[in-house]
Parts: C-alpha cells; sequence; structure tokens
C-alpha cells in the first residue's frame, strides 16, 4: 500500500530568527524537524505514497509534529500516541561564518525514545515497498534501538527493500557506540548513505568519496552505497559500478534538512529503478532543500525536474 | 469507510492583522477557509474519520488549500486537481464594533466553480456515514449546483444519511435564487441547519427559534432541523420534540467559521445518534472557534467536553 | 481649489506594539501623526480637496510625513522644506486600564517649529473654502504662533472660513498661557471645538457641555461652537440654537486620532452648509477612528454613512 | 546588603501569540518566567536592592534565563552555573474564555531541580532584610525543598524577615502532599500569602477571605497572613487587626504574574514598615501586570503610585 | 504640467517572505507593483512631476493601489474608478538559486484589463512632455491594446515624446503576438527599451547588445533604442552613436523593479535632453533597485548621484 | 572592583528591517548602542567585571538603554539620572552595496550631551584596572569633552590603565576640530586603537597599516597603537615591536559594533597582559559582530575561542 515507510523521531525545532541570537530574540520560529519524517515529507511532495511511524504525545505539541507531516501528505495512521512523555525540541542558532549552525538539543525523555518495538502496528511495514531509517533512531535508546532493528527485520521479511542513512550524530553517541550500534543494521541493506565526515569517524573509511563508496558497499555487503560529499557532490556505488554526481550550485538560507532530501532523492530514483536517476535528484533537492527556512523543500516532482533541465524558476517582470 | 463526507470550495483568507486595514496592511495574514472543509477539519479534530471533495489547482496555493485539511485529518484522496482555473481568495478587514467585519470576496473563476459532476470519484461517498453540504456551494455555479445535487444523490443512494447547512450568502445569490437552488436539496434532508436570519429572509420563516425549527422540520419533510441564533441560543426540532440550548459565553478574537464549528458539533450528536448531545456540542464549538484567529478552533475532544463540564483551562502560575 | 486647508505638525509616531512596553519591545510600530494632518486626511478620504501646510526636514524621516499624508489623498505641494532641523517624534505606550495611554513627546527642535510665516506660499490658503488649525500649532513656539496667526489672517482675507480646535496639550504650556495665546485666534473663528475638560481647564468654562457650548460661542463670538464629552457625546451651539448629538458606541483599539476624526466630520457638515449634519459625522467617525490602531481611519464616506444608517459591515461567512 | 533576597526556578515561557494556537502558531514569544524571579525583578523595577538565588546551565538559554533579570535590575551574582541538565520551558496558550489560560510544562529534569543546598554560597541571604519563597520551589524535587528550607533558616538565622507564597500547583504535587511540605516552612514566616482557592484546597481553609487570612495568620503562628481573592480583592490578617482592600478594576491582556506582583507589593509595604500599604500596592500592581504581556509588569515606583492616586497616565492627543 | 506620463496596470503584489514559501508562509508581504506606475513613482521620486492613468476598483485594495502610487508623488487624479471588476493579484515566491524567482498571477478580469480608451480623460496627455507605455499594456486585453494606442497618439498629436520598454511577457502572450502588438507601437517612438533576451525571442535580434541596439533603432525607425543586458551593462543606440554603459554591481534583495527603475533613469536623462546621462542613471537606479524588497527603491536623486560619484553611503559608527 | 570602566553615550537604534526602507517600514527594529557601552558589553559577555558611566532619563526609553547594558552583565550603578533632556536616537537603514549603511543621527540635546564631571561619582573609575572611551564622547559638548577629560585623569590618578578609541565621527566634527580634542586625551594613553582611514583623515598619518601603528604610538607617546585596516586585519605596535593578525572570513549581517567588538577583544588582551593575543581576540570578535543585527555579538568567551581554534560551531543535523 505504500512505497515508503520511515520510522524516526519528530522534534519541535524552535529558532532564533535570521540574525537573532536564542539569547536575546523576541520570539522562535516554530518548525517541525527529523530526518526519517523529511525524507518521507519530502517522497510525499513527489507523489509517492508514504508513512511514517514513530511516538507521540497526545497534546497540542505532540498534534502538531503529526499535522506537519500530514500537511505535506505523510501517512500517519501508524503513529503511537502517549498520554506520558515530553515532546523532544530542539533550539537552533545560525548565522554566517564564523557564526554557523548551532543546534541545542533538549530531546531527553522525549515519547519517541520510549518506543518499544511491540507498540507498533507493523502492517504498515509489511505492504511497503522500501522501508528507511537513519542512524539517529538506535542512537536514541536501547528501546529505539531494538524498535529500528525489528523495523527492518519486518521489512525484511515481509519482501520489502530497505535503506539506511548513517547519519551519525556525535552528541547522541560516540563513533565506536554508533560503529556497534549501526553495523547490524547496515549488513545486507538495499541501499546505504552516508556522508564522507562519517565514513570516515564512525567507520574509518577514508579516502574519495568513490572509493569510499565501492568500499562501503562492500564493507556492508549493501546493494548500493552513496557517499556525499557537500560541495563535491555525491557517488554511487552499486553492482554495475560507480557514479559520481556534481553538486547542483546553491544559495544557502537554511542548510538542516539537505541530507534527508538528497536521501529522499536517492529513494525516488530507487522506486523508478534508476539509482543513478536517484544520485541526479539527490543533488537538485538537497540544493533547493537549502533555499528553504526549515528542513523540508516546499517543491513539487516538477520543480526539480525543472532544476535538473537547468529551466529553473526565472524572474518574469 | 468515512464518517463524514463533505462537499465544497476553499478560499484563501487574505486578512489585515487586528487591528489594521487592507487599505494600508505591511502584509495579510494567510488561513484558508470554506463552510465545508471547515466542518470536516472540525470532525477530524475530534476524532472522526472525515474526507472532503473539492477541486482546486495544481500549483502551490492549491497544495495549500489540500494541505491545511489534511493538518488537521482531513482524507483529500477524492481532490480533483487541474492546471487550470484559480484559487478562490477573500480579503477580510475586521474591527470591534462598529467597524465589524468586512469581506471582500474574489472568487469568482475558481477552480471549483468547474467542478463537474462527473470529475468526481463518488465512491468516497458510498461508503460514509454522513454526507454535508452547505448553500454556498450550488450558489457558486450552475456545475456546482449539478454537483451539489449529484453528491446528495449518491450519499441517499448508498445509505448515508445527509445534513445541509443553509448558510445564505448574499453577494452570491438572491433569497429568491436561494430559495429555489435549495429547496430541491433540503427536501427529506436528516439534518437542516439554518440561522434565524436566513430562514427569515430567505424562506420567509420568521418567529421565535423554537417556532422556526418545528416549521423548517415540517416544510422540508427534514429528519431534524436546527435553528441557530447567536447569543440566544439554538433550537432543534426532531420527531420527539423541540429543544434548546443556551449559547455558551465566549470573548470574540474572530467569530468567522463559528457557524461551521457548531455544526461539526450536531454532527458529533449525529454521528453518536444523540441530537440533543449535538445541540450542546454545537453551541460548545461555536464558543471556541470564535477565541481562534482563522475559521478553525484548534481543538480536541477533550478540551471541548471539558468546556461543556465548566472544566475549561485555568491558570495555573 | 481646495476645500480645506491646514497648518500643523506631523510626527513620527513609535509606539510599543499591542501589549508591549517601550522599556521592552523589540520593535516600534511606525506610523505618522499630527491634529491638523489628521483632520485633513480624513476630509479627503472623505472625497474634499485638501492641502496641508508644514515645514519638514528632505531626508526620509521627513519625506515620510509628507508621504503619509499624499497616500489619504492630502495635497503636500505648500510643504516647506528644510535641510536642517529635526522630525518630531513621539514614543506611544498604551494598554488597558489601570495602564491607559502614554505619551513621550521628543518633539523639541522639530523642523516645523522653526516655520516662519514668510516661507509659506499663502496661495494656497487664498483659494480655500476653509482653513483648520489646533490649538497646539501656536503652543509649540513663537515663530509657529505668528505663522498660526498669520494663517487665519490670510483665510480670513481670502473670504475662507476658519475654524480652530482647541485641543489643549499640558506639556507644551500651562492653561494660563495657552489662554492668552488662543484667545486672539478664537476672536470671531466660524466654527471653535473644545473638549469639555480643556473648557474647564483652559477657559474656566464649566457645567453642562450645551451650556459650555452656548457659552463658548458667545465668549468667542464665534460663528459656531462645539464641545465634546467623549461617550456623553457632543453639543453644538450655533446661532440656530443648541443641540446635542450621542455618541456611537464603540470598541477601543486606539483612542488617539479620535477627537481629529471628529474635527473632520464637523467639516464635512461645514463643507455641505449643514454643522448639525456634521455633529453626526463627527461622532461617527470619532467611533470608527478608535477602532484602527494609528491616528487615521482608513475609511470612505460610504463607510461612515452605512455606521450612520445602522447598516455597518456584518460578518458573511 | 541586598533588601530582598528570592530562591527559585526560572523557566522559558514559549507562548503562542494572541489568537493562535500552539498547534498552529508560526513562532512562539519568547519570555522568562519564575514567580520568585517575578518578585525580585518587581521590586527591584521600584528601587529596592534584590537578588535571586538559582540554578542555570551555562549556555544561550541559561545565559537569557539570568540576562532577563538583570535587566529589571536583580543582582545575578549567587547564580549556581552548570554545564549539565537543561532550561525548564513550559508552553502557553491563551485566549479570551471559555477558552482561558493553558500551560504545558515541560521542567522535569530541569537545572535547578537539581540546586543541592550545598551549591549555594549563602552570604547573599546573610546580609538581606528579608527572604522570600514560594510554594513552586519545594514541589519541584526533593533537593529542592531541602534547599528552600535552609534558605529560610539561613535567613532566620541572620535575622532576616521571611515570606512564603503559598502558590499551590496542581501539576507538580498534590494537596496532601503539598500541605506536609508546606506546614514546615510557612511554621513562624513573618509573612504568608496564600490565594483563597489554594488556602481551601491545601490547608482546608474555607469561608470568607477576611476570615480565611486570620486563620491561617493563626494556624501557621505567621506575623501576618494574607489572602488574595482575585477580583474580590485581598485581606491581611495581622497583630492590629484584619484589613481589606478592594482589587483596581483593570483590562486583561496576561493574567500570568499577576500573584508576583501582588507578592512584591506585599512586600514593598512589608519594606517600608507598612503592610497595609502593602495591600494596597499590591492590588495595585496586581491590576498593573495583567496589562503587560508577559509576567512582570514593566513599570516604576511612580507608575503605581500614580495609579493608586488615582492620576494614571491618560490620553494626550 | 506632467514630465511624464504613465498608463498601466498596478497589481497587489502578494509575496511569501524571504526563505519561505506560498504554500506554507503565515502572511505574505503586501505591496504594489506595475511596471508604468514603477516608472511614473521613481521619477516623481527624483523630482520630476508625474502622473498615471489607470483604472481601479473603488474598495480598500484599488485605493492601496493608487495610494501607493501617490505616496511616492505621483498624480493620480487620471486614474478611473469603477465599481466592478477586480484588483489584479500575482504571488511571488523568491529564494536564492537554483530557486530564483516564480511569479503566479491572478489578473485576469481585473479591472484595467476593461479600460476603454473612451473612459479616459486625454487632458493628462496632452499637456506632458513624455509619455511612456510598456508591452505589457496591450498584452493584457483588445481593450488595453486599443487604449495604450491612442495613449501614444494622443501624445504625438500634443506634441509630447514617447518611449516604449518592451517587457515581453511569456505568460501573457506568445512571441509572435507579442511581436504583432507591439510593433505598431514602436514605429517611431523616441526611446524604445528592450532585454537582450526580448529583442531575440521576440524580435529575433540576436547578437552583441551594442548591435542589437543599432538594429533595433533602424528596425524600429525610433529616435533612440537601449538594449539592457542584466550584469553586462546596457547599450544605447541613438543618431550619435553607440554607447555602453557597465552594471553598477550589486547585491540582490528582489530583482523585481530593476527594469522599471533602468527605464526610470533613461527617462531622467531624456528629460535632460542627455541620454547618455540617462544610461548612466538607468544602471544606477537598476542597482539601487534590486536592493530594496519591493519593486520601487525609495531613494532621492542625490542618493542616485552619490552612488555614480563614488560616495555611496558608508558606515558611521 | 571593576576590570574595565567605559564612559559614553548610549542611543536607541530605530532601525528598518532588511531590506525595507526608513521612508516605508512599518515598523522600526529597536536596540541601543553606544560604543563605550559595546565594549563594556562584550568584556561582560567574556567574563570580566565592567562598569559603564553615562547619563540618562529617568524614563522607559532611558531606562531601556540602562537595562541593556545590565543584560549584557554591565554594571549600571555609576549611571547619573536626570529628569530633563532627551534620549539619543539614531535612525538606521541598510542593504547591500550600492545601498550600504545609512545612519540619521537625533542625538542632539541628549541627557548625555549635558554630563558635567561633577556629576559623576568618580568612585567606580578609582577601583577599575581599566578605563576605556572613544573619540565620539569629546565630540558632544563642550561638558562631555571636560568629563571625559577628567574621566581619563581620575584613571590615572588611581593607577588605571587607559585606552582610546578614535573613532572618528565626520557628522560630529571635523578633522581639525578632531584632532585638537583628541590630541591631549591621547597622549600617553597605555593603548591607542585608531582606524586606517581615522589616522589618515585626523593625524594625517598616512602608509601601511603596520607603519601608520608605529607611527601613532610614537607621535601620541602611547605604550601601545592599534590600527585597524578592515578586511586587511590590524596592527599592533608596543614596545616589543610591530604585529599584523589577518581578518578573520565573515558573512556580513550588520557591520555596525564590528569595531567595538574588536576593542573589546584588544582589552581582553590587555588584561590578560598580552596584547598580541588581544590583536587575535580583536579580530575574531570583530568577525562575530557582524554576523548579529546589532551592535554586540551574543557571544561566549567560549565560542570566541572556538572560532580562533577553527572549530566553530558546525551543521549537526
Amino acid at each position: 500500500m505504500f512505497d515508503v515507510v520511515t520510522l524516526g523521531e519528530s522534534m519541535l525545532r524552535l529558532a532564533a530568527p535570521p540574525g537573532e541570537a536564542l539569547e536575546s530574540a523576541p520570539h522562535f520560529d516554530v518548525r517541525t524537524a527529523g530526518a526519517e519524517v523529511n525524507v518521507a515529507a519530502t517522497l510525499a511532495r513527489l507523489g509517492f505514497r508514504t508513512a511514517w511511524i514513530t511516538k507521540l504525545v497526545d497534546d497540542p505539541l505532540g498534534r502538531r509534529l503529526a499535522a506537519d507531516a500530514r500537511r505535506h501528505g505523510v501517512d500517519t495512521s501508524a503513529i503511537v500516541w502517549t498520554t506520558t512523555g515530553r515532546s523532544g525540541v530542539y533550539f537552533l542558532e545560525q548565522g554566517p561564518l564564523p557564526r554557523g549552525v548551532t543546534v541545542y538539543y533538549d530531546r531527553a525523555g522525549s515519547a519517541f525514545s520510549t518506543l518499544e518495538a511491540g507498540e507498533v502496528t507493523w502492517d504498515v511495514v509489511r505492504g511497503a515497498r522500501w522501508a528507511h531509517v537513519t542512524g539517529i533512531t538506535p542512537a536514541l535508546s536501547a528501546a529505539c534501538a531494538a524498535t529500528a532493528a525489528r523495523f527492518i527485520h519486518e521489512a525484511r521479511a515481509a519482501g520489502a527493500k530497505v535503506s539506511i542513512d548513517v547519519n551519525y550524530r556525535r552528541k547522541l553517541w560516540t563513533a565506536e557506540r554508533a560503529r556497534a550500534g549501526l553495523e547490524p543494521l547496515l549488513a545486507s541493506a538495499d541501499l546505504v548513505i552516508v556522508a564522507r565526515d562519517d565514513a570516515r569517524e564512525v567507520f574509518g573509511l577514508d579516502g574519495a568519496p568513490r572509493d569510499v563508496a565501492r568500499r562501503a558497499r562492500e564493507q556492508f555487503k549493501a546493494g548500493a552505497a552513496v557517499v556525499t560529499a557537500g560541495a563535491d557532490g555525491a557517488c554511487l556505488a552499486d553492482a554495475s559500478g560507480v557514479y559520481h554526481e556534481t553538486a547542483v550550485p546553491a544559495g544557502e538560507i537554511d542548510p538542516i534538512g539537505r541530507g534527508d532530501a538528497f536521501a529522499a532523492g536517492m529513494l525516488w530514483g530507487a522506486l523508478d529503478g534508476d539509482l543513478r536517476a536517484g544520485l541526479r535528484y539527490g543533488v537538485a533537492l538537497a540544493a533547493m532543500a537549502q533555499t528553504y527556512l526549515g528542513d523540508v523543500a516546499w517543491v513539487s516532482r516538477q520543480d526539480v525536474l525543472a532544476v535538473l533541465a537547468g529551466r529553473g524558476p526565472k524572474p518574469v517582470r
């Protein structure tokens, strides 16, 4: 029934407005954000049927997290609702260099971090074509790690393909713990996505992106591996070879969510049976995502194709 | 599959912020609004499964109209998408008396006004328990009038119950045309809702609300008729008698959407098989709706019950 | 050529937003304000040809003061421009009682306070039907007092009628100085407007509004005198008798500018040769003015007539 | 060295703007708030030397909490800084009735809740004239309860007087636990402040405010007891008798902080050796506080005296 | 009496704030915009006497369109007012590349599109030195095309000079229709302005800007022709030769209105009898215009001269 | 008791928001600003004990100026309060080049400009390690010049070191008057900071920054002299030699306050007894300051050290 199902936490993103500081801003812009829901939302915008599994508090903040996923078209019927716990929050301040982006997580004790595999109705996964999760989920708690493992198990058992975005978060666990936690999940994944820096820091995979992609694919026995390298574009290694795609030049309004947009592009290609097209969709979506405030680019499939065709929007008056 | 399905137009609501004027406000607050989608949204918030039939332009504004319905939980899979036409707009300015509320419609030529019955996949209605529409829809165009008639026909044919909120709009048609257009739809409806002033102006039904309710029920051979009378509360006439409910005292932030909130309350009662409870839900929801900017009250079922129990929110610090 | 010409200062009005404090608000709302320009602006909105004489600094702030008059339709070709001096400013904070309205003037040394009669091209007055000034202008400086006297002189000499709104400002001069400064201007004015409290404090005219109006007319040998009494309405004394008009009930968003709106209404009546109609226009405009943030009500002639006809705007959806 | 020292938590107050909902507001207004810091801030504004003891995280949010106290003039040198834990947060939505005020606390695990008596440099209390704390502090954790007890002990030992505002919070502890936790602190306090509803709910003291005040004083063997009764004003019982003060009529922008403003007024009187004057200051400050967005009224001593003298701000133009 | 008179439509420009999307922005920034009114406004700011002919609805939105022209000093007495039809609107979203600028017109059925030549009081043109129109006007409707032709005819007949800015809009008509519609207007114009891309797309004039300018002048038998080439500056061909001016380096806040600012600069030169100076004014104004949100640069003549003198504003603290 | 005491004026900074114009912005962002208070604020943020001497009006605006210094941790007990005079204001508009930064001062007659040496309680200076003032203070009035001289005299007499930032303001005095006014203050200062352009314009010191620094040190017989050269970094000349530090690459949000941030960095080094470290702190702080709206960078000591270590904030999600 669904093209892609994802599992992950969504948080309130409370950001000092552009140019302001968390210490003094009179208001914080409120958006919602989470790697896996970003992927589901972007794919829904592109016309795919997506669902998202999470656990939320049944209060205005939790309802907001669900509503913001639905806005983009994500199915939220598989959400586990609770009346205890809290909604994860992160505070964000960003400015030009040397200021950059600073994130203050306040997510300990979130409802999601208590999600047990037994709480989920796994039917939603069983009918899906792909299941997607990132390395953030198993980092959040032992319960989340077990639920992520079950998620992958259920997907495979039902014949769905599995993709994993490594998404290493230094504030959540050490590189050693991340490696130990992620390797079992990555083993035999159909698609692994990893940032160049994470590949080195977590898995000791150093070198040119194309080499890292090839070695990552081998090491994880994955169907395909993609290494993202920011301004240097991205490399895909699959059974047929290694491919590179250059980054799409883009101004930067808000870099957060760029990686999730890339992952959505890869899955678009994967769903169409063309990972190399996915690489192109990914770099285009990553470029577009950083021109919007917030994690998700408010674009349509047609907008992405126009950027790839070099026929992006132009001034008309 | 759905508890309630509605059919109607949604518009961009562009409002001068509180205290400002349309002629000079530096920005307009953007919300979306339409009587039938408001009802579907409120019922979805209360936990019912609702769907909404409309026709939208596939551009950012049209997608916004759909997204804002989904946010509340309304199913939007039955929407008819088009690449021509425009999104209806209305401009709004409001202030305390003697300024009041002024609405400038700019909805001619909207995508919805071109909706033909043949464009709709009527399956969504066939599985529903109730079908709800207001007197605005047939007022918009001949196509809309025919589609509204078909909507009611499909509902009845499939065994669904039908409710109609008269919602007379002087800017859309004359009282004479409204009467001619609405009477066939109202005939034998399971539930008719009409404002005291509309009953008099359109149908010549004058007098105390309880009398008007009783006579409206008779005249339309309706299962039940409800007359709303603002600060005087509302009256229900059904097979068992006539009932009155006083208004819930409420401050006023934005009166728009109050009537739709009331209708949603009536349908809540109807779905629970208790129209008299619906009357209570209606006056509570109407009161709550006018304390929010925008058409829809961001409330839960529990919030409504708390107001009815006199246990509304209290300051805690 | 002009129906009404006014002479006076306009200032930047820097206001803490509703609910905020001057000491902490992150931004100040910027509007422009001045008793005489408010009157000219309101009359221009009603369809009259009005011009405004003032002196402004030729920089963005001064240009803003002129532009905001033009927006409403006031002719600004008679403005005296200078490259020295400053723009008058006032800081405003308001809240519900017991907080109320507090104004901090910072207008000393303004360009207007240096306006000499010899700088003005008086032709603009010579072709006018009415000349209007308030008691604020002569309070600002000796130069302004002389210019106000000349303004009245030029108007009379050319056959224009003269109206004066007493507008006593305790922060600008004492009651004694106000009396001495205003009596020569008021003498033989065609229309004098004075608030009940000002009549008592400046001129010792105490008692019921109707008595004060009659006695003011006699004392100043004015064609007509009007006493405003807030919620108690206003009284007009002219050659034909004394008339009272009740206030129009109104919610309050921002009381500033209410008196100027009333004066504009009186002049509307005067221009139509019907001061008693002016009294009605005045109370309606005063009521409407306090429902808008800022000094001037963004209304049309038709809006005022609708309020007087009790057919004010009503919700339509 | 200080007139008043207080001990308590401050939180980020994240509020949906007026008319908006937490579920949908695009931004949250950010202010800081806590009962004891509100009292210290208000007294600092009135010209008293005040200090505030708390525990904060040394990051932008924690620094903001300290900075917002300093803004009003509160000494923050006694704050205990930490690099672990989090800043307490509460989410706020308010609207007219029946919507009212709803607060969602997210304060578990805050830095303050871990404050041990041994972390505080108690010198700041030793030199103070008064020490003030509310019933919120002991409700937060066992550590906080012990620290509050030590605070009172240190104050007494050094000859300072002690005031306690009961401030019962149902969301933090039950009435039974509150009673058990508060009675030891209240015993022999120099001044006890309690809301009428809290007196009944926590201590079973029912009846007219004047009776409750007298009985509370006896029960707690307090120097004086004050019972606040909202629109019914407040009653003081001290050695000389029982006194009542009517509430000052006031519009309501934001009721939060009203009680803290009242407490500050009582302490003003206490510091001047005149509790009956304190009662008058209290009702005036409570009225003023609710006309400002945020917890603390941005007023001066002179503003309060003007309200009491009936010479509050008036429109001047 | 006027230096320049222009004829054209003005629309409400409803823009998602910087970084936001039309699909989700909580408010839209409201400005007014239209090529010909932009030119009149900029010239008025520079000290020239300008008037603007258009047709507007007499409601708050139509009045806003007129008021925003008056703000800059444009005479609006020649506007044709109507009580039917609607105000044209366009929705705007912009971001850094690859997002760029996207405009959604909603201007069909606007009041202006119904403007018949017979409705205009042509006296305003007869006394003017220059008449200016763009290629947008004839594209809007047959009525507008006829009115534009009459506008040019009236100007010529009265001895005024005529300038035309090609301003091709792909969303309004095809290149073929544009060519057929514009050639009669361009024939013998005193000044033709055309963007390099439009020259190629509409008239098949390809090549270096200087060649295109020369050939355009010949083809249209124009007094002078100017080709604008964005970052490559602009080229003027007149009887004395061909001249090139480099672009003024400028950051970009909002590119819309750049071309109209350039046209205003050319007309400034033309009014001073120095087209080559106009070329310099044009590139300076175009650069300045894109540093302001909105279509019109809020600059004075002195500001432009300072930029040209390289003495632009500098930080002073 | 204090590490650094500064003397100077603070003004309300009323700025058109980014992209907007002073002539049309609907609100002005309000911040407070003054060279010397900026230095004291930045040093307080870094953990130093700082105090600031100024003269303020005891009204909401004056209290705001004090409160905004306290927010950062500056001691305000040495402020001289008055009930007459006004608060200095400056209006600010900025945009990308060629628009740049434009400041309109409205500071004549400010309370500070009337500050007499005899009004200050000089004890605050006597206990300080460093006293800092800029060339703006003596430019404001004869009284200010005398007070600045006394400030330096008191500092020296008590053994404090003295630093002076030349900060030449063309709008306040001519280069000749500046030279005559500043040379006596600069003579024998422990640290002189001067911008390259000011060195040339005021003191005729032309050439490479390193040469200017050396010659400035000699000419003023200063302990050390620093010349700032924007993108070219800064040069320090002291007894041990001449040192250069390159600028830290930085995006620009708001350049105002950059120089004050640099001065604070120099003083940080000076207080640590390491002027060369101060040079590094200075360029880092200057870079960080221009990434914040407003004059003062909301940074901690740790943030600055991280930038210097190249370990600035990085995206984490």
